[in-house]
């Protein structure tokens, strides 16, 4: 089955101590739909200006997206300019540039409403809803989020949370959302906004996941140096959904299975300035870290 | 077969934003013997002042340690004073009163000497030297540390590491010791010191071993409340010990699944101020709780 995926598609400015890199194709649908496209075929929805290079149509195409919901509008792309610091972890919004991003409607093409498997990824949670609004009974549908949706659009993110199977989101997001520090209580308040399962992205120290059976705690793929984690979280939740929406059986077993999945997409991401490493990735290379994931956690 | 345990037996006065507890019994050899004590019968040697109360006597006699390494000295029991803040990662040491610390010389009853499993709890490394200096052949020997002798008596550490089979510290002391922020480059440089396994703590992260043969990535057993953290890591080191003294086989996997039983007892340290919560734990409560964690990590 096919996932439609509608998020940003951006053009990335990232610095990192060792390296600057300016206008790398980035964006949450863009990692989360080449993350996806290991698995099963996906329908992209977005908006980038006339000014987004040929280059970058190409690597959506190498990966066989569909592009129908992927509207070309005269304008600036979106762009994001961001810092990290030594450790990787904090980052800093240098620079946000809307450009068409502005005025964005998704519309979505009469095909890609029939979609059984639906992600929401990163972007205002007016948007999301009103791509749900045009979806005919999904099957399942996941929502990402960031912090600045929680400043800005609480009240469209809390009625979007009515609509959702499945969230994703940071402990710092979890936190500020609930006003829980500690995970276990944060996951309960979360699902009493509505979504079924919950997962909390813990960057290196990888995720959990709670459903109504239990919890599933996942490591992430040790990596001996990161070169930049823009995208990382996008392409972790991509990578889930591609697998989700390829594999039968019980949601709950094939939930764990595709965090790993997802996990593994992520940390190769990790490797390489924005897409550069991720969309050189081959699916043998990422069933051979999820077998070795499997053998870091058996006991 | 038994473990010896060599550490500081002290009062903890400790404060957290909930509450706050005097003199309660504490220490690195008290938190680990008793976690140690579930799985297999305990040595214990340490120095107490002639203050030191009855009734920790009469715990430590319930968890049917042998005290005859137990020094008990005219003078001030070594008292430790901290107080936590809101989050329970972060403590301040308000006082640190050695007493029969400052003089002491841990000496080994005979029968202590033959011991196949030595745990060198956190205590000044020439100590920790001095007590495998009077061991016969150990098949075992792990040491832990804490940052004050990274800061202090570096050296003496540095020496000590080239004699013991494991090594276990957290991630904030790997970073001091190897220079390294990443866990997967510390513990490279860490076993070049000297130990074939190195465990980092990482708190309510879980753990990473690290072996010839590989990694093993650990959760922590999920908390809804944390009490009072002092004392989990030498509970979780306590209880990994107990658990190999007890155990045949091949180590790489007993490491494994004793890193899970010291996880778990570690857990329910969190759970009660000073060994409160852990001395009134059952066997099955942990071997419960260990099923749970095998449960959470299965994909």
């Amino acid at each position: 089955m096919s996932v439609l995926i509608v998020g940003s598609t951006a053009l990335d400015s990232i610095k990192t101590p060792a390296a600057e890199n300016p206008k790398l194709l980035g964006g949450s649908a863009s990692h989360a739909a080449v993350a996806a496209s290991f698995f099963s075929p996906v329908k992209l929805v977005g908006v980038v200006g006339n000014d987004f290079p040929k280059k970058y149509i190409q690597l959506y195409k190498k990966h066989k997206l569909d592009l129908a919901g992927l509207q070309i509008k005269d304008g600036k792309t979106f762009h994001w300019s961001g810092e990290y610091e030594v450790n990787m972890d904090n980052r800093q919004t240098l620079l946000t540039e809307l450009g068409v991003f502005e005025t964005f409607t998704p519309h979505l093409p009469d095909d890609y409403k029939k979609s059984q498997f639906v992600l929401l990824a990163n972007i205002a949670p007016s948007l999301q809803a009103h791509v749900l609004d045009q979806m005919q009974k999904p099957k399942l549908v996941v929502a990402d989020t960031m912090d600045l949706w929680l400043n800005i659009a609480l009240k469209d993110l809390l009625a979007l949370l009515k609509r959702v199977d499945g969230f994703v989101l940071n402990e710092s997001e979890a936190h500020q959302l609930t006003d829980c520090r500690n995970m276990l209580k944060a996951v309960k308040a979360i699902h009493k906004l509505g979504p079924k399962f919950v997962i909390i992205k813990k960057g290196h120290n990888g995720s959990m996941l709670s459903t109504p059976t239990g919890l599933f705690m996942a490591p992430a793929y040790p990596l001996s140096e990161v070169i930049d984690p823009t995208g990382a979280g996008d392409s972790f939740v991509g990578g889930m959904m591609g697998y989700l929406a390829n594999t039968k059986g019980s949601l709950e077993n094939n939930l764990r299975r595709g965090i790993m999945y997802g996990t593994v997409v992520a940390s190769f991401c990790c490797e390489g300035f924005g897409l550069n490493r991720t969309t050189r990735v081959t699916r043998a290379q990422i069933l051979s870290r999820v077998k070795e994931l499997e053998r870091m956690v058996r006991f």
